[in-house]
């Protein structure tokens, strides 16, 4: 199966960052075999498919690298509250009325709401995740799954057993589209015991962790009183940071937590909107940058962000960071571009195969209108997207080289049986 | 002419915050004849036109209190700048370029932009506001507009005369829909003695002056170096504040600052992607707006933001309160709400006649399609709205009783001619 995308412009995130004006992609299964001028490609190639890119720009994929996408349930639930306690005052009791099938549903309209959004890749932890594992399958995103892991307690290591057991059921399922990582949740939900039993998982494994880490001044206080330490020194004393670990937050770091992060390689999932709707704080990913460390992003759930827009997070990111600073050339949009994309690859050690548009690359390919007011005149691209762009201008979406939205319509996902069933579960949990 | 919208959800942003569900709009010639359940309506009333609201909800159109809207032509140009060097060296030269009749098309391009994100009022300071009055009244909206004033030097006067003839020949036009200010450009553009000839022209017009003010940290520092004191200070001595007058930015304030725009009443408009893209900084809103001053949201021009999108600042505004003070209760979802809508109006003197939806007020209404995965579960309008939404959420939009877009089809704007002209203007000035 050959599909020709033609006379379109694009970015392809590569690390020379070429860009292309009515040029051509040209998929071949579920990978890319060709981006560059029409008339470099071969004469002679028979397409089964040809669809014409006027009006239209492409990029890969957008990832985000850090989200809980069956909380879609609690979005707009208990705003306005500082983590720990929208957490265990709120969260945590509505989380223990979650039944066997809702976080299909839920994790379902996450997906609808990401392809929607441009979103092909994420990575998630969370609970009932065989359900969120069924609606990646079906619903033909890529994601990058771990059991939320907290202990020691008398469930502990029962989650750790889901963990393996998503492994063993899931991992390289829907062509290769989806991965097993191990997630133990955060250093103030699990003991350091239980940090090195999830380690040991991870290793048994070959894969890697996700984390939250420093997310609060309050976690890092906590973490200095109990440990004598900042989280990140923790994590490094106990050996957690030795393999794969993907790190969501880290908005309060010392100067040597920075050195930890860039020595070991510990891939970033920077998270402005929910930092700053819960008053965490906002990352330093401006100095994080400066050292090479590989910073990616992430929405987390829908319950404290509000959304899934990986669009609006690459804005808030730019943003966030020239505005505290009072330095306006800090993070320039091709920067915050790079997070949403190729560093997200990297984030979640999926650079070989998604992140950029090459020969050879996994075909993850996004498209976006640019036939509407808010991108003219066209002249920065980059610009345009970062900061004029949302989430809705993304026209079609293609993972491992199957068409998941055309001109704005979701092909794999019934979204009125979404919403149906996802109004039950919010009568039955939330207005009970 | 009387269109009933009924099964509708409304936010009314009245004192009150009245919300209903499932309820209906009178619309009668110009203006809002009733608001709220179908049952409490006159059952005798005819209809000229019924609309279904189904799966919609119903808020008071949006406004924009601070805009320049012919920068559309500088969008994604020169970025990642401080605001002085961009001004001077990248945006002055390029405006030196615009010819007659550029305005016009600039600006059209900028209100459809705003339609499609539900933006109705706008109120806008540049040159060539001539052209700019046509477009608004063609396009249908609400503009509140200012020759942008320099002076003294060779032209002040001639620009002083332009403000002048701007309110001769256009004030009150389209209906009621235009209106006209005076618009010092800033303290650093404008010597105490040209600020007080425009003082002189706004009391012989009996209209309010639209003025930036305290944008920068350096705007503060070289005020007080040649003035010994603050900008607002500054503006306070000279008496430039004993009026009508709209204050755009307001990063950098004092608490005397803050006295004194509270004992002033002056209206902020707060433009935070603008502060932020541009490095200037974060204004003290929660601080403001505790004091009972007038806040209201601009998204400043496309060339410095980079779009015009009244919902995405809304969304900041909540964002960096909290995300800065570290404090998750600053600035509740229907705070934002209120800076977008009422607060928009009273900002620019229309609370009378817009920024809420009432009986006797004027028709300025939008529908946002509530029918999409990042709107659900239906639980809180103005979180959602806030922290999900996105302009492209906009269905419909009436401005003085006429509909400007339906089913984000826009009904006054030929698009295709103006992105035409658009790109004809980019070549001449941009790419010679």
């Amino acid at each position: 199966m050959r599909t020709l995308i033609k006379n379109i412009d694009i970015l392809t995130m590569d690390d020379n960052q070429t860009r292309y004006e009515n040029a051509c992609i040209l998929i071949e299964d579920d990978e890319i075999r060709f981006v560059g001028n029409l008339s470099d490609l071969q004469a002679d190639i028979q397409y089964d498919k040809i669809e014409d890119g006027e009006g239209k720009l492409a990029l890969p994929g957008l990832i985000n690298t850090h989200t809980h996408v069956a909380m879609t349930l609690f979005r707009g639930y208990a705003n306005d509250l500082p983590l720990m306690e929208w957490l265990s005052q709120k969260i945590w009791p509505v989380e223990d009325r979650l039944s066997e099938g809702d976080a299909y549903w839920l994790s379902l309209l996450a997906m609808a709401e990401m392809i929607r959004g441009g979103v092909t890749t994420f990575a998630d932890m969370y609970m009932f995740m065989e359900e969120t594992a069924l609606a990646v399958e079906q619903s033909g995103m890529r994601g990058v799954l771990a059991r939320g892991l907290q202990g020691p307690d008398e469930k502990s290591g029962l989650r750790l057993e889901e963990n393996r057991r998503l492994w063993q059921n899931w991992q390289g399922r829907g062509n290769g589209r989806i991965r097993v990582m191990v997630g133990p949740h955060a250093i103030y939900t699990c003991q350091p015991s239980f940090l090195l039993e999830s380690k040991e998982l991870a290793q048994e494994l070959e894969v890697g962790i996700h984390i939250h880490l420093s997310e609060t001044g309050k976690e890092v206080e906590d973490s200095k009183k109990k440990y004598g330490k900042s989280p990140v020194r923790h994590l490094y004393d106990l050996g957690l940071l030795d393999g794969h670990v993907l790190a969501a937050h880290c908005v309060h770091l010392s100067e040597e937590d920075m050195d930890i992060l860039e020595e070991k390689d510990v891939k970033v999932a920077h998270c402005p909107a929910s930092n700053l709707k819960l008053g965490s704080g906002i990352a330093p990913i401006a100095d994080m940058i400066k050292r090479g460390i590989t910073v990616s992003l992430g929405t987390d759930g829908a319950a404290s962000n509000n959304n899934l827009s990986i669009m609006k997070e690459m804005s808030l990111a730019g943003l966030i960071s020239k505005g505290i600073k009072e330095e306006p050339t800090l993070i320039p949009a091709i920067t915050s571009l790079q997070m949403a994309t190729y560093n997200g690859a990297k984030a979640l050690a999926l650079e070989d195969s998604v992140g950029s548009l090459a020969p050879g690359k996994k075909a993850d390919i996004i498209l976006i209108n640019t036939q509407q007011p808010h991108y003219y005149p066209h002249t920065d691209w980059a610009n345009h997207l970062v900061y004029s762009g949302y989430s809705s201008d993304i026209d079609s979406v293609w993972v491992n080289g199957k068409k998941l939205m055309d001109n704005r319509e979701l092909l794999t996902i019934d979204l009125d049986k979404v919403y149906f069933e996802v109004n039950k579960i919010y009568k039955r949990i939330m207005e009970e």
